[in-house]
């Protein structure tokens, strides 16, 4: 028996067998916001950071985030993005973070379009903090997500 | 001249030189939190959830995305390390997120506790999310640090 | 002529082509053994070691570092994972290691399951070489596989 | 809708949506060239570096960084690659780097091979420049590729 | 005698040990050249590629791998990087590749920049590679180095 | 105050703060053993493995991931490490496997030479397990460490 029955394993971490779930086109958005000064918003807006471009940074940032999901997240499963978007808008008070990521695999892609938002946040923060050492990365969430079993999802708001 | 002066680099991105900043002790605290259901909160009381123990594993993944920072954030420099910790505590409406890491080295470890702060609150959404769909990671935010030129620094609250 | 025949590679290392393999259900066992003293084995079982939790973090590093297999094992292929179990029992002189790993895809996965036992107990031996600097990690071995083109196989004891 | 049409992206990069195109069998096949001294030519053929096997060294590099690809090429996408193979053959002025990536999957491997070559090409230089610290890696392009709704093509010369 | 002396590793691969070597500033600056067509340099100065941002994508790929050296070429020692730079000037035939890499470690960082310069322009390639597949790198080099017991090297040209 | 006072953590895994303890010069030596049959001892002895060279393969595995062990070991540090040597002999019934690892850094190198003689091990295995799918990896241990304010242990036979 290939089962590791042997030992109690209850309360334990464990990657859960997604072998018998079915290959299917899935769509998963994420969103969250970096809340910072005016000055900040300006120097975006400008394109005058110390750094460099934090919105083209970020957005990089955030789609090479969103492959590197199952190395952070403990028990996601390695799975095959088929395409990423990262969308980024400069507010009065911020940006407001939205990332959509596609699968044709076994599990759904709520993860990885939460770690592109995360990483994104975080890069922004990275290009801000010598200016605002008290940005804020927030309402990180899911939005929305198409396909697999239990199909369609939209946060209420 | 080792300087690339010939061509005209306004605006874009750049790793900045820290050659100059001195080696010192350094700390940083951030916070965030996780905000879901009452019946998720129940169910991390008891280490009910069936991918398994959700504090441990979000604390590891944790410590182990502090490390992971200078390949996430494509700004940040390379640093040695000296401590992590990462503490959770589950409250009425979620889990309150804390990350401390300790360096002796030429920059601050800021984005390093932020990154611990930001992996941990995904590994929870992860575990959560069958339950939870909707579950939120926010208020991601360095709440002090110490050492370096600029010296300590304490949000305002 | 999409072959590399113009040159001798008798000996060099290469991956091997598997694309005209199934992909198939596939899944295989693998275990292994930290020896140490009746001191460690004693602070195992109380959770009492300075770096904590021992048992959990090395549950965790080795479910990750199954993921990992490819990117440390120079001719293994990149593989979807579906699942991946971790089990450690604290024995007398010491901790028995079994790593589960099941896929849907063209190879085996008995490599990801012996990196999952490595990998969990060299975790283990850096949670407890402050008291045991003579811990020994050993018998890490394919025990079961299920599935591909070679079927079953189970190790003679 | 999960489409993000609610941010302008003109412009903005991100990973194209492949999940429509068909999984099929593709090759790719890259080289590229090692330009340095005859002292250096003289000491590879005699494996006499400093630093040892540099024709093993480079051709594992190079397999192992064509899995990387995804990891190093923003906008490439993760790819089950099933063989991988990188052959160097030392000429009179150097060596010549070709790599053949295969796989089952939704993009071709063009990117992969050019990593494969791109990295056999620095670990080369790595080993060299003690030697020839103005060591050179040059043409580096894809010959041929097959597969894919593009089908074959191959570099006119 | 912690020296391995038992084993004869004539031509086995080694990573040198650098302990004796000084801890002193040093700067390398390497450059390469991305060659293609006419159409895609227009592409590039108007920023009207399919994927995106072309130069913003490959600098930011370019910074990122430097950090990456020691997990790609096998015998680089791993270094605390302190600022890193890669500059793009897209030209008639292409686009001129330049990065320059600072440190104070103990060793060079002529890997590190060379790395930069050869992924960028990989990322370079991924992105014009559906209007040009015969886009071609080449002439990646160094072309100063200053610091270290070796002193300022500089390329005759 | 810059400690998380105000979670009671005790059994919670962190990574120990080692920014008091000296740099200073290190060194450990690992060992360990792959056990297989006389058809493979044969078939690394005369290089004629279908995969190609395992002792080059295997060295080269060890020694990348020896710089790997800080991304694989949950609380181990990041370590400047200033040098690697993986030694392997085949014997009558399978390989010794030797790690030397230097620093000169904070920590000891016991988890790093570990990690490169369980990955030369792993390395090997995938290389052989074709002709040999009981192959087994056994006794990895820390057999001598130089330095640190322990100073110098060796391994009592």
């Amino acid at each position: 028996m290939a089962d590791l029955t042997h030992v109690d394993s209850s309360g334990a971490a464990r990657m859960v067998d997604v072998s018998e779930k079915d290959v299917s086109k899935r769509v998963a958005v994420a969103t969250g916001r970096l809340r910072t000064t005016p000055q900040v918003v300006t120097a975006l807006r400008e394109n005058s950071l110390a750094k460099g471009d934090a919105l083209a940074t970020a957005r990089i940032a955030g789609i090479m985030a969103a492959k590197r999901t199952p190395d952070l997240v403990p028990l996601c499963h390695p799975i095959a993005i088929s395409g990423v978007k990262v969308e980024l808008e400069v507010t009065d008070d911020g940006v407001d973070i939205a990332a959509q990521v596609k699968t044709a695999d076994r599990t759904g892609v709520e993860m990885e379009a939460l770690t592109a938002v995360s990483v994104a946040g975080l890069t922004l923060v990275d290009m801000v903090k010598a200016l605002d050492p008290a940005a804020q990365i927030t309402d990180i969430q899911v939005v929305e997500k198409l396909g697999g079993k239990t199909g369609a999802w939209h946060r209420d708001e």
